[in-house]
């Protein structure tokens, strides 16, 4: 760990100012080792909140695995709470590739029995709630909270959508039962140390852990298997607008 | 029923050969007053074979349902067997969205206690156990084999991959248990009536089965629901090359 | 699909009214070239309301698989939502069977990521359950209600349990984040076209569901596997008043 | 415990020869004071091996059911491994009421981590299949094993069939890694004790286990409960053949 | 049966009054061939309220376990909700080892269709929730409650923690629509017939329930099957405090 | 991480010669500013084969937490596969606690879609198979192996067992379509980097695994929630041996 390594954190959305922010927590957790490449697609959606969102976002998130491979990053960061193109990710990557959504509830898990989520829009409950199938956790969450407020809402500069996350994860500590938050947006990163100060609980940023994720992964070797599932796309002539997916 | 209405089936990859196969065989089993329109994006991958396939043939996907429900059509089939961005387009579709794995698989467990899927490459499986336990069929399925060929060898003419999907169906046959058997691609669509009447049993494919889907919700006045989970995207703006999935 | 074809639709009760009423919303939904044929057994339970009753109704729907196979009709739905004799009956027949329930749960999955049911007597929820785990859908559903009126209120003419229904539904949609609900009783079948377009999402009566995938899996060549679990019958002596249900 | 009491032990089928086995079981580990009513029904089935037959059976036990309340014996075995009829018989009875795969497989969760089944023809292994599910334990069951010979074997007087079962649990002990086997056919009951002896493990009987379940039932003053689900049908016109099943 | 049999019922925790009243619960219900040897460790916890008090306790367990294998017992019960250490005392005895959470929660399936649990503090439901996930039972559990009171509140003589076990019980039945209530610690044995008198549900203590079951499987010639992984003990070397745990 | 800090490797044996093994690994691993501290039991079991040398081991891992807390560890390791006394260490300590079967597993869902495990007796599958089943990932294993080997034969400088290992990781790969494999014991950890080169996937140790998760919960601020479920052990008196475990 000693070497310089670079971990390319992936706002999988265009928006500029979530990107800095976002940024700006996974360099406050890496290690000193560790420098932080945050990019964002040139193309896509300024906010993700539904699957249509996810879709076009997969592909900026392609797009930048493709470039931070080529940069020779150490690993990847997918920061939107659906994970979106996860596994196609890790399929054309050669360093670990970790999702926030993944690397938060993974993280509860350690540290509670049972943990709460809070994000955005309720229409995204359900790709938490697919996620928590996939990953094997449906029965480490004891519920999902909407703030029923849009991603962008956490970047306006009122704090309106801060405080209302606040009082979510309050509700959730009280009404829950469980031992831990798990913040379902990007847009909130920045809020986790402070809630885990002020509820007394871990309240747990998919960024910052992901980023602790990739650097762990790295530390002892392992990256994305290559046999079987995850191996190198299938080499084949990638149309049109795809083109420059394309793998050397 | 007596009004004509067309289903648009959907080939997610570019290979103008398996689109016409696939509307050949949407075609047979359409009812009278189903017109079938069968397309496939300009732009992709020439066959899907993991999850960065799926991931760029999910746009193409879109294209075409944006492109289908400004002609009106009824509803959409999605002619690929991982269903690449079937719930994205159910939230940009008015009508109704079916996968052929959904179909088929949904099919399966109404002929048979249990079935075994029958696919190409065996880095696909893994797609398929993913759909199993997302449609709630993990114990409906007994095994998945794969003929280890790649999608467009069921294009090329030797009938070789025909002949090794034929083999695996009567393998799952007697060693599964298994009273059905799903096809796992797109491309063997044709097969199905030629099995089903050689083995015995159901040999289902999901593009008849998602056409008769389709036209059956229709009938019943059932559409995609647009209240929550898969209401229409967030209108917001789409940069660059997404610019053109924008609903007006 | 040209050919005439029969879908018998067995009432697994021994309602005339229901019968009829059942019978009525089945042609409204037939394709041009089906004819419904509507039963109900000669003997049993007027209405089905637990466990007893439907090993009751069971027998009825055997007599009547076998009637009407004899009469060669291409498939049988069985009208009841707890889908009573359901394996029973696909190993007796030759072509498909479809259950109410089964058949809207099933469409449920395709136009909504998770639905609620509504249903009549509190006791047939844990009926509703565990078809919801044999069929796989457990996930799928976000909650099961009851109405707290007798299945045969539905035939009283008063419309009450009617009203009864359509605020179920209407609580339904606003509490649970579902975005379909499916009818939980045959009786109820009238009821789905007008609260689909009053609720503004899909509201699913199994009846019409049903014989909708019969015909689909009519014209897809496909009828329940006769290959195992649900081979006919093993011939032997059925005495005394179950000596009729033998098969030639 | 010092009063006689009786339990109704309710071959499902109408073989008298395994009726008299099955009681002659049922005996052999009765406690002191409990009398052993072996039944079966006067119509029906002469073996069990599929839904239908199942179905018809559950007729039989429901009619044996309401013989033994009046008789006023203190609890009820359903002695069919496919468990049939057997919550419609909870509500029926006042006393408690125990399927033998029931009885069989929950005590083979309390002596070994996992176990293994062996019963007769491969198409009953489904019926198996649904009860693990049913009852939960799923993951508890390492393998299902079907001898391959109709049930009526095991009363052949050859001693075939009880050699195939014999190796078939041999077998199983040794491939499956299982601690225990459960015996999946009330007419095998015989051969637990010995098998157990020969193999070094619990060989699982289910007539005797839902004797012993329902002894201790009685012993802790605990019957199906009459809140809710299992309560005594709804009171209603039962017509025809079905009309001595109603309750006075 | 007619032969005597000792079974040894072991509170895990060291509260003598509470080993009393648990020892009387099970003379009870013993049948008139079994003395019932109620033990507590000389060491340990006074009450057994989350992990850390259940670790301490498992060790009293298996001492007490090789104590009463020394003494030829016929069986073991482990008389705490958690049923702490259960599958070590199984690899330790020879005969049959029940925990009292295990009976309980397997009758209450046998005699509801689904069932609540009453504890005691919060904390320990996180238990009972893993219990029911390992035995397979999270389906059938319709809800837990906890009264908020520690478990030796049950022993203070004031009637307070029985009222609170009442009240909950009565809310459990009124809201949960369960059929049968478990009741979640040792200490509430004594509540069980009167409440299910009271209530007019099967209110369940699982004292009683292990003592049966420990009798049935005795009766059966069933014991902990000793093939594989509940073998006794690989023989080592038990250092300082343990090695009074040794197999002679 | 600037900052000098301590993570507590606790090896559940008593194994002076695995303790050292597991230390070296640890360090190898550790980050710059991380101090190993590699302990184990002054008493208790030298290897931990099932689930009563885990009941042993789980006090002395007590001990262990207790002593580290007191020095003032940032959090523990719990270094055997079983992952013995995870919940009631959690209970007791204030920093994290990270068994290295939970790492592994939670690392090698991150890396492949499925993974296989290799451990050493085959009586140990059911505590992985268990913790499967706790952790949520029973739908990512794909097979779990045992080289039918004591644990001490890790030790014996023959270099049997590790040939052993490696055998049964190459057939892993190659049977199982496995992407990842994790190696089923504390004692294997030395193997890890080895095989991931020699067979070209992730072959994953959990002890390294285990610090880096330790170390990235520190640096995130993230440790044992304390409210609820793992909150420290209620106050009460611990008589004899385990007085000494009592926080002050």
């Amino acid at each position: 760990m000693s070497v310089k390594q670079i971990v390319q954190v992936i706002n999988p959305n265009t928006s500029q100012a979530m990107t800095a922010t976002i940024g700006a927590v996974a360099r406050a957790v890496a290690a000193p080792g560790t420098e932080i490449l945050a990019v964002c697609p040139s193309q896509g959606v300024p906010s993700i909140e539904g699957h249509f969102d996810e879709a076009i976002a997969a592909i900026g998130v392609l797009e930048q695995i493709k470039a931070g491979r080529e940069l020779g990053v150490s690993g990847h960061v997918i920061a939107c709470f659906g994970d979106p193109g996860l596994l196609a990710a890790r399929e054309l990557a050669q360093g670990p590739v970790i999702g926030i959504a993944e690397a938060a509830m993974h993280m509860a898990t350690m540290v509670a029995t049972r943990f709460s989520i809070v994000t955005t829009l309720p229409r995204t409950l359900i790709i938490a709630r697919h996620l928590l199938q996939q990953y094997g956790f449906e029965q480490h969450c004891a519920a999902l909270h909407a703030i029923d407020l849009p991603v962008l809402a956490l970047e306006d500069g009122t704090g309106l959508a801060q405080e209302k996350v606040r009082e979510g994860c309050i509700q959730a500590k009280k009404r829950d039962g469980s031992g831990a938050i798990v913040l379902g947006c990007g847009g909130m990163a920045t809020l986790a140390r402070e809630l885990t100060l002020e509820l007394g609980i871990p309240v747990i940023d998919g960024v910052g852990a992901a980023v602790k994720m990739v650097e762990s992964l790295v530390a002892l070797g392992l990256s994305t298997s290559k046999h079987g599932d995850l191996d190198y796309p299938v080499r084949k002539t990638l149309s049109g607008q795809f083109a420059s997916l394309k793998l050397d």
